[in-house]
């Protein structure tokens, strides 16, 4: 990723809490056949490991040999930056299109686990973050559902590991800009339906508000 | 990508809508030194081509050679579904916890443009694109700079198109459950502050109404 120091991400409780916020990753890989990416919600269980579960019918885990290369994208709030929002456009005219966004890369290993203790240990960890964050005391648990209907369900899954080794973060969030430039983005994205991003980069700009 | 049948979105104007809607792709290509991704907005100019710049000190097109096959990813609203808001869930128990999403893969070969004359016939056609979208009557025009402003910002960009090779749709927004599980979901999702993604399920589930 094309990553100049001014949008670097560096903190580690920043770059982890984007993820937690947008588990919904990216994870990318080449197979014989070329590039191909699924769409997987992956949890961080330790500064360098991440896991997941992917159906058995996703050719993934027969394409990837274990321990293969993966990249695994997390993305944040994102949008379009309009020239006219930067006050001193008005000025100078100096200014041009842009797109503002929080990304972050996590270069891995892959390792596939099938038998069903991992599973069952993936799963619980996986689920209990999901269902404890959206439902808190009334969070569904494995032990609703009948013995055999997940035995069943467990059979109809895979179980992975990712062992990060490279992690690239990305905020650009319009610190290149002065501030009275960045503040007017941010105030007119918020006008326009885009309070997220708009929230990132005001504390961006301020970050020892936190 | 695992693209059952059930989940296959094979519309080419829901592709192209999903693509317009969620513009900032997800480039990831193989480099010498393995996977890598940038996040770059980009515009279908026609059914088989996208075009984009970058800035010209991003690797990329130093990295592929031209023609290198790319996957551009797209991704729509997202979100998790919890087993609880599955009507059924309470008479049967037999509900597991899943993710919904709309992605758009397209795979293809891009060429990177140097010449001026090529890098402002794309960034007109994206900003005409974006600034319409955004300002109307009011939209940011590349002449609302001066010349020698806009000719250095030129200089520090690289335009390119894809050639479309492949494109891989789905929608996964519970076509796979019974229609009052689905439904249910989707209210769910709305009183959670997911109307988007429980709009895109209940259109599914009736695509006939649209």
């Amino acid at each position: 990723m094309y990553l100049p120091d001014h949008f670097k991400e560096t903190d580690p409780a920043a770059i982890a809490a984007l993820v937690k916020a947008n588990p919904l990753a990216t994870i990318v890989a080449q197979g014989n056949d070329g590039l191909f990416a699924n769409h997987i919600p992956l949890i961080m269980v330790a500064d360098t490991q991440l896991i997941g579960h992917i159906a058995r019918a996703n050719d993934m885990h027969r394409i990837l040999a274990d321990g293969q290369e993966i990249l695994a994208v997390f993305q944040g709030t994102h949008g379009y930056i309009s020239p006219n929002w930067y006050p001193t456009k008005a000025e100078t005219h100096q200014q041009v299109p842009t797109w503002n966004y929080e990304v972050v890369h996590l270069h891995g290993r892959i390792r596939f686990q099938h038998d069903e203790k991992s599973k069952r240990a993936v799963v619980g960890r996986l689920t209990k973050h999901f269902e404890t964050a959206q439902n808190g005391a009334q969070a569904w648990k494995m032990s609703d559902a009948p013995q055999d209907y997940m035995t069943a369900r467990f059979a109809e899954i895979v179980a992975f590991e990712i062992d990060v080794t490279r992690v690239l973060a990305k905020a650009k969030l319009s610190q290149n800009k002065s501030p009275i430039d960045a503040q007017g983005a941010a105030k007119m994205l918020a006008e326009n339906g885009q309070g997220a991003l708009s929230e990132r980069m005001i504390k961006k700009l301020a970050p020892n508000t936190d």
